[in-house]
């Protein structure tokens, strides 16, 4: 995160370059090193460039959330795609998913014997599919018991069993980052064992977040899917994924109103920041620049921040940088990410998947 | 809110015209009763449609929260905007601001007497100006013993002083609404007191927020700025604002996963309803049809949902709905509104204000 202050509208999010291909490259050597391939989370970023550069440092494909987000990426000419999601094909849904699994080679999620039929039927040139495992966030995915099960009826659709996923959610609270990796691990290998027990090969295992991916062995997981690490947010330093200079996106905000001596309020807020605040962050973002502030409050456009201790306030018109604590959230509520290196901006990148949540 | 589900892609949010149509009308119908003025606030919509009811119901005008919401709704022909913030003009916002001020008449928000002298330069016609008092939120705002040196500033910066607003934020907890209207009308006639005795006229007292707007008597508020309203929400329903009947927006979403006995799992979150999750709330939103179930987890794309002790789960592939915490929040992440009548479509509206944040 560089420390030079670029000169933008406020309330905008700015990524520093820099930062960001460092991100990439260090995420991408960890993979390779370890032997397990990458398919990183495109919700995060939703932006043709920086999956361009996912790419570029060896992504084997990219992974999505929706199938709308699937069909911007496609149009964008990216062409493996992981719906990583239980699938389910409603009437609207099956014309568009078969279009698009015309046009790209389609990976889909399922965690239901009643799924499989549907996505069968609309399907033009059928997708592989992963059978969702829960391996402790208890979110969707079947247990590793209940694996076999399903895949057996995916199979019986007519539909390809490449293997299953799974998300270690539970590593979002700190302390558990290990432990969830470790659960992610086991519950892909019991979940491994039962379906080749019912006569399924199983060549992929998909997991990884961010929070855990560094924790992978290799051995069990044969690919990775985090999303956040490209940029980083507020949740992940308090996890201790990252340090705060490995943050590579952050608000800028205008201090508007200093009417109390023991606060100060910034023109951002859950608009651009987005209301995500778990218990164990210290606020709803943080100021990189004044790590000992606190954000207090937070409206749809005012952030209330105290200044610590030792720290004097800022002073009316300047501007303070602020971390989003979930950077998937704030990327989704702009049109456009303003680009920064060593201090000077460089055009911006457009959000141009941002709002597909169907 | 009609019981009649339409068929729409999920997730999504549908506007049920008639309970829209029916909450304009009552709160117009009550401010004309207490003889104060309404300036509703379009940050909650952000839709032209819901603007032109708003007015058509006898608004004087509207509230909005940033310079770009200002200057979409002045495009869209809105002539007469109070930016009810304390407004702040780098150089950026300078020029746009210059511009806005030639189009429409102008009342903007100020905190400090710092701001007076940049919105007087920037301005082509000059805005008439509202000082902020805080009555109890402690966000921005002057407590109303300094708003007289605010005032006075921006009087010798040349600038109209029209009156003082404030916004009972406070009122965002139950138990606590009326006390906070009460808070609001004492600020509020502190501060008009302070002002005269300074040789100002204070013609607008403006205040409001939708679960105080019904709270207030008549003498004190002359202007009121709820937003919320039109549409109301989970957490209205929490502060008893209004019944579940009287929210006129929804979120629709598929039942995709029911893989625990203990919880099914929809198609939607926090991308679509926010992630706005006060302790005082029953969870990340409410379902209407199912009144004891509890959204208890939210994810990016999945909610995670228990049913009631005496309601069985719903089926894979049904549609429910989901009342938004904070539907500020929630229509500002999608770019329409579908709209419904009894039951059936009715095409839909743009959010075209959305993201509009500097």
């Amino acid at each position: 995160m560089g420390a030079t202050l670029v000169d933008v509208e406020t309330a905008s999010l700015v990524v520093d370059i820099d930062t960001l291909e460092r991100n990439i490259t260090g995420a991408a050597t960890f993979a390779h090193g370890v032997g397990i391939s990458m398919r990183p989370h495109a919700k995060t970023h939703k932006t043709v460039e920086v999956a361009q550069r996912q790419l570029q440092a060896g992504a084997s494909g990219l992974s999505v959330a929706t199938l709308g987000e699937a069909e911007v990426f496609a149009e964008a000419g990216f062409g493996d795609l992981f719906i990583a999601f239980p699938l389910w094909l409603d009437s609207h849904r099956q014309r568009r998913f078969a279009e698009l699994s015309e046009r790209v080679t389609l990976r889909v999620g399922i965690d239901s014997s009643e799924a499989a039929p549907g996505i069968a039927r609309a399907s033009r040139n059928k997708p592989q599919v992963l059978i969702e495992i829960d391996c402790g966030h208890h979110r969707s995915g079947v247990l590793p018991a209940a694996a076999a099960a399903v895949a057996n009826a995916t199979a019986r659709a007519g539909l390809e069993v490449l293997g299953i996923f799974t998300f270690p959610g539970q590593s979002y609270e700190p302390g558990f980052v290990a432990r969830a990796a470790g659960q992610e691990a086991i519950a892909l290998e019991r979940a491994a064992i039962a379906l080749e027990a019912a006569g399924h090969q199983v060549r992929v295992r998909s997991g990884g977040s961010t929070p855990t991916f560094r924790h992978t062995k290799d051995g069990i997981v044969t690919e990775l899917r985090p999303g956040v690490y490209v940029f980083n947010d507020a949740q992940q330093v308090a996890l201790g994924s990252c340090k705060v200079d490995d943050v590579a996106l952050c608000a800028y905000a205008t201090v508007v109103s200093v009417s109390a001596a023991d606060r100060f309020v910034l023109d951002i807020g859950s608009k651009v920041l987005g209301a995500d605040r778990p218990p164990w962050v210290p606020g709803y973002g943080l100021l990189p620049d004044m790590l000992d502030a606190r954000v207090l409050q937070l409206s749809e456009h005012h952030a209330v921040v105290t200044h610590g201790e030792h720290q004097s306030a800022p002073k009316l018109g300047e501007v303070v940088r602020v971390i989003p604590n979930h950077v998937c959230s704030a990327v989704n509520l702009v049109d456009k990410l303003i680009l920064s290196r060593e201090g000077t901006t460089q055009g911006h990148w457009a959000v141009f998947g941002r709002g597909r949540n169907s």
